[in-house]
């Protein structure tokens, strides 16, 4: 009997998902600097290592310090920096090499007053995630903070980076190919237009729908996912992955049964699985009951998913075999919405051995 | 210039509002038992002892055992006890009076077979929020639970509590006032039912709305509310407070503009906020742009508010007159859906004179 939610990882399942993405970059010629966002840890970010990872992907500073302290020493900060965090980023930038988000001319002003330490800086490209970064059509603009980046001694411009976004729209293989050949497209445009006078150009893609489903690379020379270390219910209704190739699951208590109304009411609420939602086939949920068969986490028959969470409280909702197989006191499993979220509450994982990794504090 | 988003925490507003619930408990002749689960702060637990609260509300074991050590003896575990907990709450209640939802046969089994220091029981009461919880119909079965807790020489039944959640669908006080009249029906009806063969029947009502809104107080005897120590945009908009009420609020850098889709992008995303959401007008939203007016937070005229958020990005989309008063570098104060959430991932609170309260871990 467990006292209180538990977020298992297997570790098989993930160094599968790791290994599985790394030799597709090494197949297609591409960089592989994974995001660490998801996992936040430094013994995954081991196994990351041991896959073939010179560098690695952040979502902040703080990130960027905690994975250094890991002994990285090649870190993408994919966050748009911003005049508040130079100070912090020259600190970094002293002991690891560290590539930037540039995106607007405030904060190449505050880098140059700053900056003691040479930073590289991507150019933020919005492939139609309507998030941030420039349009490939903002040419002139694209064009004037180049040439600004390149005007301050301590900054090196590389390239462009992207995440697109907008792939969680798609619901099926087929739509993420087509998110992915439209950022293809923007990016083939950019080579042709600033590709010619800058010989190293470098184009790196970040989002796990595209990384995972694509199967061409070409205007692409890195790639940055960071969720494919998990996956999760999300990425699957995307189009991502199966699954059978989601690493991560909640153990939650059974508080209590309401056979009445074909409820459980579990010990996982918001603060542990986040309150992302999702809707399929009619249903908005917040998780899906599973069990462990054959070597993977299996959706149950039942279809019994989370209908509500408050802060400590998760209310499962049935329609068949849940409620005969669990009783007050037992644990049930189950597959979160958005593991980069859920993990980020739980702060640690409890590995199939019985030992636990922790995240970053 | 701020370097991450923060969380401000308004010392005077926060205690006005604790100080109000405190009078109202004491001009109505209630216990005040307030719930720590929105705060997690010691040193703002001792605020709410200043105000005259003897007994505290939590939400977890976890959360009972930081309370201890902070000096409380007299806590009421507000979430339905089960059988993998009784271990941790045995080891608690050596050291100090603890209150448990008892709302089955399998807990009461599992508490039989463990205490080894006498622990209270109420049974809770599902007043219509679909949570967890018996209902008032469930006389029989809950005449039987009162037996069951009072064989067991280490249990003490005292009564009844209830979380009415469902004062959350409500969207304005007289909306409030009608649930909280049903709760009270409720509480009557039970009192007839068990109170003359029990004397010291009590019965502690727990949410932010009932407490903030109800003006007579008959058949309770205590109160646990716990988000009307910071309130928030939720309360707001159920009718529990006016926006001016609302002690929290984060302050998020600016990290880009688009004029040309009326939208900024700020560091502060679904790791700050919560994926919390409310419908309001006509639009989803995360949280609304403000700013500080007169000794407290206004929501902006331009209705800015957050249409987007991922894991450290939030989108604000505005109207009116945003753009104009923020640069890249400055920063917004963005008003919370759910402050409890919020907090919970920030984990700290700024305070005016410039220090640090820090969340248990």
């Amino acid at each position: 009997m467990i006292a209180e939610p538990i977020l298992h990882l297997n570790e098989n399942i993930c160094k599968t998902n790791i290994h599985r993405m790394a030799e597709k970059a090494q197949s297609q010629g591409l960089a592989f600097k994974p995001h660490m966002k998801t996992h936040q840890s430094e013994e995954i970010g081991e196994w990351i290592r041991d896959a073939g990872a010179e560098g690695i992907t952040v979502s902040s500073v703080k990130m960027a310090r905690y994975f250094t302290d890991a002994g990285w020493n090649n870190i993408i900060i994919a966050f748009p920096s911003y005049p508040g965090q130079v100070n912090a980023i020259d600190e970094l930038a002293a002991n690891t090499n560290l590539t930037l988000l540039v995106n607007n001319k405030e904060v190449i002003t505050a880098l140059e007053q700053t900056l003691t330490s040479p930073v590289k800086a991507y150019i933020e490209i919005d492939t139609g995630s309507d998030r941030t970064g420039l349009s490939v059509n903002q040419k002139p603009e694209i064009a004037e903070l180049i040439n600004e980046i390149k005007s301050i001694q301590k900054l090196k411009w590389i390239g462009f980076y992207s995440h697109p976004g907008h792939s969680y729209g798609a619901r099926s293989t087929g739509e993420i190919q087509k998110v992915f050949s439209s950022v293809k497209d923007q990016f083939e445009e950019l080579r042709g237009a600033f590709g010619s006078s800058h010989d190293s150009l470098e184009v790196c893609v970040g989002d796990t729908p595209c990384c995972s489903v694509g199967t061409s690379f070409e205007d692409i020379d890195a790639i940055s996912p960071g969720n494919f270390v998990f996956y999760d219910l999300m990425q699957a209704h995307i189009g991502s992955c199966e699954v059978s190739d989601i690493a991560v699951a909640m153990e939650c208590p059974v508080v209590d049964k309401y056979p009445g109304r074909n409820e459980i009411a579990i010990h996982g609420g918001a603060v542990h699985f986040s309150k992302e939602i999702q809707q399929q086939d009619d249903v908005s949920h917040y998780g899906l009951a599973a069990q462990w068969i054959n070597d993977h986490w299996e959706i149950r028959n039942s279809k019994a998913h989370i209908k509500a969470l408050s802060q400590e409280h998760g209310i499962l909702s049935y329609a068949g075999d849940v409620a005969e197989d669990f009783k007050v006191g037992d644990s049930i499993t189950v597959l979160p919405i958005h593991s980069c979220l859920t993990a980020n509450l739980m702060q640690q994982y409890d590995l199939t051995n019985g030992s636990t990794i922790h995240q970053m504090s």
